[in-house]
């Protein structure tokens, strides 16, 4: 690389750089203006070089996407409840739940902020769309061991999860009871005796 | 005002200036390195002073929004099929077919960056999506007039709408064939023998 003075005092360790760099964007996304962070304005509130975080990520919206996946994975802790309609009323929840926080506000507008420009590739936004449907992949692969018949990847994402992307772009609350499981009997039917039992909430 | 030099050469009308902005965003919008444009930069290709887009608009958010609710107004003529069925999967056939276009996904990014900041007011995000869903609400009426009970626009915004808004986000382009009757079913049930001959596709 080229010369370049070393104005990072205390040397930090990657994961260090990682966490400082990851909550700089939180803190930034946060802020009341609500502006787009540019990597020059996380590198200084992080302490770090800019050219650190061009190396380790690329580009913002790899930051970003980043950021989204780390936070999000962290927040949904992907207790198996023993059935394929258990575990997707209990996702929805903890987006319900999430979606109630700025935090869970300012993660949802990180997404839509770090989504493919016209100059992604498909591959590029291929692989985003993976990440950010993990969780959800783990729940399918569950319900596959047990025998179930999950629905495909693309009916969950217009039916479970685009929902509260739209309520968070526009601002509008999702209902104040019974919307996960709303939710997964549009997608899955509604529950029937078998379910009892295994599904919280279903009461 | 404070004394400002008269940099616009030629004096422009208000509507002059509207669509000077207004192409000048949507301009931005689609450049490859997709970045949020700021005002003083849809200012300056639109050549205009940037007072003007501060005192039109009030903030980047509510151009944005004017943009948008302008051209998904212009592209899409709400015909009168002769049936809820028939109105909605028009709609959504228009969507499908705009956000196959580079200018459709750009709208949509666009609504998405305009999207409610933690320094909105409820009633601002309100507007907003009031404005956004103007068109579903003529169907609705024109149902409710016919006779037929349409769903919330709730339901709407969750089953009907939401799935074009994350379709851009992650870039999962909708199935090929029969996407607008199979997003319409799921919001209204399937179609019964008395729908035949007044939903266009369902044949």
């Amino acid at each position: 690389m080229t010369s370049k003075q070393p104005t990072e005092r205390i040397r930090k360790s990657p994961e260090q750089v990682r966490a400082a760099v990851h909550q700089a964007v939180l803190d930034l996304l946060a802020a009341p203006d609500g502006a787009e962070p540019t990597i020059p304005a996380i590198a200084q509130r992080a302490g770090v070089n800019h050219t650190s975080i061009y190396r380790r990520w690329g580009s913002r919206e790899a930051l970003l996407a980043d950021v989204v996946t780390t936070r999000l994975e962290r927040s949904s802790p992907l207790v198996d409840t023993g059935s394929l309609r258990g575990d997707l009323t209990a996702w929805a929840q903890a987006s319900v739940d999430s979606i109630r926080t700025s935090e869970g506000r300012v993660l949802i507008r990180a997404v839509a902020l770090s989504m493919p420009s016209t100059a992604d590739t498909q591959a590029e936004r291929a692989e985003h769309f993976m990440r950010r449907m993990r969780s959800i992949e783990s729940i399918r692969e569950r319900a596959v061991a047990r025998g179930e018949d999950p629905p495909s990847l693309e009916d969950i994402l217009d039916q479970l999860i685009a929902p509260f992307y739209v309520r968070v772009i526009f601002g509008i609350d999702p209902p104040a009871a019974g919307y996960p499981e709303l939710l997964v009997s549009r997608l899955l039917g509604a529950p029937t005796a078998l379910d009892a039992g295994t599904t919280p909430g279903a009461a």
